[in-house]
């Protein structure tokens, strides 16, 4: 079972119906039955995909969600009219061949500019809902450049009451704030009302919108989460403690498929987490954590395996936000290198083991307040390189 | 000699002191007799190295310049009060060595966090001003990771008398905006009031402050221009015309010294000219075009010599700048393949070919204004990562 149709009344699967040219699954559809109440956050580029602007009409219109439509392959991005039409008629399909109870969604990933194959995609939909085709797991259906599957589940105790959780994602290339090619969907079986997209949102800024492939953005990135009641429980009917302990779970998933989208970024060695803390505002510290991610000096130095803390200063200090050298320390792997604006004394080869990890740290206390941040981000390799000179030729 | 010493009254000359390993020529002084009128334009980090917070100083006390003191191989950045220190011995070195007519300015560039060797930048010093020194030329004393000198001359015609122009710059990495980890030191005979710094600032913005390697921004960037008035002619004694003439003389050489810091940029194939028209105002203009020439994606795209344009468009679209896809136009080395937010059919081999050259560039039309900004980038290559991940290891 795919972890996104573990919490009760979600199936989710797919098949491949020729859009990629190397016959891997690239369309999917998730179901909810009963309908589900949907929270979105899509990307902040002002270049959004066809699919995109769709969604956003739905999630405006706040009615319940039973089908998303995904796929790969081809992000029906840069595609002018006829790319509103063929989202038009994606869904007209969908309508067709799965009468669904409520509203539907639709995400597109995959090369920018070309139009989508709409013969391949129209036998795709059918055969979705044929009886006696087989079929592929959905979390295959969405990948791109993907090299692992990226998911997550948690079964939650909440009052004594079981809720579940899952979650799917694909990232690698082009990810930063904003989920740049980034897709997640998120199920639970918990029953929330509409006033819970505050609190999604805010977990969306502090997992998938803190993480940093190469500091790009796509036209298309998307988080759901779908949470349909299949399990009885509502959250407005549970303990604070109960709620807090949702909260933080749903959080939890979200962070790890951050991560783990990081971890596959394209060429990405490493694992680096940039934690700011003693910044005078969040705003601060996020931009501090941001600058130092999306520095490429600083990621081919963790490509090195080099603990150059002058161009992590460098980075923080161009970032916008408030700091000053003197009161400024920095530490790499748990190893104090800066304080004060100067050079402490440290054992280099200890650092330079440490640095040696998959997983690495960095730390800056601005030293001016007490708000902090974390973000994730990835090595610059020379197959960085390599996947993106290449991509479309 | 060196270009920077072809306007009268300026001499620059430069000799190995032992702070590089290498043995290459660091240490290196500019004189100009009479001091020269100085106009600066320094980085905008809010870590400045030890070296640009002393010349801010100068700057402000408006009086005018006998010599600058520059020195590669070591920033003399985050080194705390060590560092102002150090600063303050180099300057009392040079009035002991030189006796100075004029104020003094001192540079360094090279590694971060380290301080300055000062034993073997005291003997420097004096070994400068020696009798029986053999000498290289300041240009070579200036350059950390670059593989070529860059340097520019020019001699004006202005109401018929004769007016010249010098300049040297050091890049290759961590450029950007700003001028990361540059040095750009300019030079003329001609007369200038204190009064012409903002038209120099003007040029810069236009010049060392439009230019991006990897979007980095050093603690240490100055661009210096000295006008001593030994041609005789004074700027404000000339025509409308020849005024005009002099500031177009000075920010071509400008932007000459600015690409070839692009064309050297750490692992550098190919020179991108970025244009953005037609947008709304010169700061969105800018913003397209800093967003495209910090892109790894749209970098690596070049390095593949992929006219990707479906990665410019998402760059664009979260610049900041105000963008309507549906007005956008794109073209790639003079070939339209975009138009109102959509493909057009191009000849893709005929593309391919012109993506090939060492000189390849991308139009942005935003259809929503007249501003216009043009900016310069190079490629992202395997060489970038080599040279960054090992730099001081």
């Amino acid at each position: 079972m795919d972890d996104i149709s573990f919490p009760k009344g979600f199936r989710a699967w797919g098949l491949a119906c020729g859009i990629k040219k190397n016959g891997k699954p690239d369309l999917g559809v998730l179901v909810s039955e009963p309908p589900a109440q949907v929270f979105s956050a899509f990307t902040r580029n002002a270049v959004k995909a066809a699919p995109v602007l769709y969604d956003q009409t739905v999630a405006a219109a706040g009615r319940k969600l039973s089908h998303v439509l995904v796929n790969s392959g081809n992000a029906n991005a840069c595609t002018g009219t006829r790319g509103y039409e063929d989202v038009a008629a994606e869904v007209a399909l969908l309508r067709e061949k799965a009468a669904p109870k409520g509203d539907v969604m639709v995400s597109s990933t995959g090369v920018i500019g070309e139009y989508l194959p709409m013969e391949k995609i129209r036998d795709g939909i059918g055969r979705l809902f044929a009886a006696g085709e087989t079929f592929a797991p959905f979390i295959q259906s969405i990948m791109t450049t993907d090299t692992f599957e990226k998911r997550a589940r948690k079964t939650l105790d909440l009052d004594g009451k079981e809720v579940r959780l899952g979650g799917v994602a694909k990232g690698a290339g082009m990810i930063r704030p904003n989920m740049a090619t980034m897709l997640a969907y998120l199920t639970t079986d918990l029953e929330l009302d509409a006033g819970y997209g505050e609190t999604f949102l805010g977990a969306v800024e502090k997992t998938f919108n803190s993480i940093s492939v190469d500091g790009d953005m796509s036209t298309n990135d998307t988080a759901l989460l779908l949470a349909n009641g299949a399990s009885g429980v509502r959250y407005a009917s549970l303990s604070e403690k109960a709620r807090q302990s949702f909260d933080a779970g749903l959080r939890e998933l979200m962070e790890e498929l951050a991560k783990l989208i990081i971890r596959d970024g394209e060429g990405a060695t490493k694992l680096v987490t940039i934690e700011t803390v003693g910044a005078r505002s969040s705003e601060d510290a996020k931009a501090v954590c941001r600058a130092i991610a999306n520095s490429p000096l600083v990621k081919t130095a963790f490509f090195g395996g080099d603990a150059n803390w002058g161009r992590v200063l460098a980075a923080a200090g161009y970032s916008g936000a408030e700091l000053v050298p003197e009161k400024t320390a920095l530490e790499f792997c748990g190893v104090k290198v800066m304080a004060n604006g100067g050079a402490l004394a440290y054992d280099e080869d200890d650092v330079a083991n440490r640095m040696k990890a998959k997983d690495v740290s960095v730390k800056v206390d601005l030293g001016l307040g007490s708000a902090a941040w974390t973000y994730w981000t990835c090595d610059l390799s020379y197959d960085y390189v390599k996947i993106n000179a290449a991509y479309r030729t």
